[in-house]
């Protein structure tokens, strides 16, 4: 198994899906170990930093990479496989960004408010309680919340000759900001270009649905994956996540409900392939079992999620079993 | 404690919340126990009905009420804890309603496409297992889901003189359709109008998060339910629910994101006055720990759910313990 | 013809649309009289009064009605004239309202932003010039802006057995806040229930296109209008606006391009049946002919205008003519 | 004055905003003399040709440029003056798109739906009459519309590493699909990459406001315009047009009230330059003045339109009176 391990420098951190230089040449295959720096950049380290004053707007959500996968063309299906997501700091941090959250007016939710008041919370990680600490400023409350690592950007370079910000979720994936990519998942994305080029960035230790204040405890991350091609047939429109027990589908738009349908539309799609229910089968087979989750209601797009329990469905086997070939794969490492 | 058993006959059910006389005056500390017809009014029975021929458009999620509720005023916090929902049929009933569902053309997302097939599909109960069967009508699929009883519609007269079809969910609760509304929780709504006059309706024997087709496991339901009042304070503006494990609320409008926007500042009131955080701080704790399924994406106005597990905070007595009070009057039935 | 000239007493103001008793019973042809008061209830009236102090939430777009129309059974169409809308005061006025309006957090689109600034604006008639005075806060500035009287609230009791707030728009019309609701033209509405009980209100001696902070030049009306009915066919979903130079429809919902997708629907309705144009050529026509000009995005619902032009079509006669009758019988008065 | 005088061949075209190399350097005051080819990149040439079979997706939208201008850095405001737009060809055409436009299920808007019936229409046109002429298919109606040409599409390279497609309106104006775009205004935007980058195309011989079904009376267009830059100060974040009589912002988001919201925001920025209004004065005095005409419900964002009357305002002179040059300008070629 190729493997390879990479720790870009801040002046290797590509700013973009698409347009970006390959930092790899990988081999369908290879294993990753990666490290991520946090959505800051690395410029919030303490309750006294101020997103206004010390964050660089051109700089946020570096992704590590991109990879160039060697064979991958249009139309293939990127298999990403997240073996081990560690937090690659002792502490995690969150704040008020002016004009960004989903409760405060923004650059397009535009309004004549003046931006919230910013404030800024440092967490701290207990390794061995696997947990992160929440200290509230306004009265005197601590709360160990269980470390979730999960990576709020996976994607690829975008179709149409676009180049998008690190910071938008569209079809290609990208800053889908969904506590389901975590560490044991399969991360499906169609090529919209040669080589793939993917990269991944934005570590949370922990998040909501929703991401409300628009930023999770974001933190450095060691990050190890497996990547895999699957070539020909046509890869899925929007993003599929399969894990253990569950197949989900992402779908990143506004307003918020064209974001969920079209993650509802992944899933009849997918439900269909998988077990050839007709569209209006699958329709109904959603309607009664399908989970609902949102991921991000502050980004570019908004991002939601549809679910749904193997345990429900019969057996199946997506992409020829990929998930369990790379969770066996994983497994040996 | 008062107990009072209603099933009402085809002519007494309640089309609206607010605009009805009441059904019952009861005590705060009543016990009902109801029976709920299906939100079909009964008039699905086979998969060879078609929603465009035997459903009558005005007679849809007819209510079991409403019950004025001695004592209660405008500000008040009526309490409404689920002791049990039982299937009172041995079948429940899905299909497609021509434009009204979340992937079709609606009367407000108003395009030119014509209705989408009508197709009907019949779920048995099987009250040993305690699942209802999916049977699929385009390829031999037949799934045993969980039987998982809910109630898709409670709620109050709304306030401002207006009288609200119960296919609606609003500030006053009413057509939630959210799975959330299940045996073991308590419902808090604020009192509109002298007496509240809340209803109940539209069981659902299973339904996913989304309800996208529009129409769930629809099924006739006995429902168990205790009545309690809480003077004075101010109610909650939006529909507040708490269960052992959680605290929920939910909003209700549109687009999407409005109805999440209410559900999270429903929360980060609750927050506050569980726990005294400032307004900052419940955003922040709620950014990693908000759990955001969505409810329905069909109805008048959408439903989002902001959900926070109990296991991850301090300790709270909500309403002054009232949940579990009434966790222990039920234990005692 | 029959003429009745009404002025409310506050006691007397209508504040829904359905619910109300009606004010009179009138038959078709009916020429009315009548004074409506302001939006505010006459509670502003200085520049230093503040909506928050002054107004009284469940005293808002009182109605002068509503009317029972003898005749008028569901599914016909009453057709309302408005033969002339002049000022019944020297003086209108506008406020900011917390949480009202289109640049703000609103109860809807709910945020942690405090309110906005209150601030008042009175503009004095000129009833020579046919003008109202702007008067600038903050500068210097003093603009003298032509009277444009139109009237916020023109509705029928709606659809469904339901009681609506006149602050409310819909389908039964209601609180459009459209400036095409002008002198000279004509407005069409679906009967929804017997005698169709109409009311109208909240009129502007002037308003912008969205009435971006929620109230136009707010005042006092005195109101000529005559009143028709057209039996049978269908009447129209969506409210319908004629003058002498355009047909005008008006959709009411939420998100914005759902009001403006409904008011396309109605044209695309209208226009198949004044020329018979198939639905893919009327969506075609109205690509290259629509006027689309916003009427609120601050209501409960928002309204959006579809309008085209007379000058660019065949004749035709809406209604039977119904328009120009009015507007003969108008110049007779 | 500098004159370039510029028809791309085929392999010439622009596809995206950024990411294309300059067709030309030019210094400010040149005078370009352009022509652009149809946004079907001229695919479409008789009623029996349809949008599936004969579009090539990857090539919609051509651009012609980018045109580098000396001296143009971030921060800085370009302006262009559009001296005159004329057919380039005798004909223009339209069409239905599968999925695409505003009364269809769409890509993101998705929704079970088959796709509505292909259709093109092709537009005659009558130089000496100026109008274009609609031949219905569904019956025998033939309309002479005005040729009202306009341009769907202005705009300068994105900021922030973006290279998005053509296709797209968003802060850098792009595919706005305004019918404000016409002969005789002038259009800012503000530069936010060295050389400002910018591009035109998508000639439209006629356009309704919205442009419902996704595509107007496109066709071929000889395009002049002057080109000229503003240094220093800070460009418009949403792009603005001033004519002769109005002054214009346009506001390009999804949901449509955001876009609205923008192009809102951008005029109280605008009128509190011009005349020194505080914003909530600037918010006042737009409710009562704003006029709201919808652009595009059908790109990948919708764009809307904030218009005020300059007949409405005291005199001013924006941008040190830019229009003014340049219409005396462009009077002299």
């Amino acid at each position: 198994m190729d493997v390879v391990e990479y720790r870009p420098q801040p002046d290797q951190y590509a700013w973009t899906f698409g347009g970006a230089a390959p930092s790899h040449r990988i081999a369908p295959g290879t294993l990753l170990k990666l490290w991520t720096e946090d959505a800051f950049s690395g410029r919030i380290t303490s309750t006294t930093d101020r997103a206004g004053g010390v964050l660089n707007l051109a700089e946020l959500n570096p992704q590590t990479g991109p990879f160039f996968v060697e064979g991958a063309e249009p139309g293939d299906t990127l298999a990403l496989h997240l073996v081990d997501l560690a937090p690659a700091r002792e502490w995690g941090a969150s704040t008020t960004v002016p004009f960004f959250g989903a409760l405060t007016a923004t650059d397009r939710t535009a309004m004549l408010h003046d931006a919230l008041t910013e404030r800024t919370w440092i967490y701290q990680l207990d390794r061995a309680a696997n947990t992160v600490l929440f200290e509230a400023t306004s009265v005197d409350m601590r709360l160990e919340l269980p470390c979730n690592p999960m990576l709020g950007t996976v994607g690829v370079a975008p179709a149409g000759r676009e180049v998008r910000s690190s910071l938008v979720p569209d079809m290609f994936g990208g800053n889908m900001d969904t506590p389901e990519m975590r560490a044991g998942v399969t991360c499906y994305l169609q090529v919209n270009v040669e080589g793939a080029l993917f990269s991944v960035g934005d570590g949370h230790y922990r998040q909501g649905e929703g991401e409300s204040c628009g930023t999770a405890v974001e933190g450095a991350m060691d990050v190890t994956l497996l990547v895999e091609l699957i070539k020909g047939g046509a890869g899925p429109v929007w993003p599929r996540i399969e894990s253990d027990t569950h197949y989900v589908t992402v779908g990143s738009s506004r307003p918020l409900e064209d974001a969920w349908r079209a993650s509802q539309m992944g899933m009849i799609g997918w439900l269909g392939e998988l077990y050839g229910l007709d569209r209006l089968d699958a329709y109904q087979l959603l309607t009664q079992i399908s989970e609902s989750p949102l991921a991000n209601v502050v980004d570019t797009n908004y991002s939601a999620v549809t679910k749904v329990a193997k345990a429900l469905l019969p057996p199946a086997r997506a992409y020829g079993g990929m998930h369990s070939h790379l969770r066996e794969q994983s497994a040996t490492l």
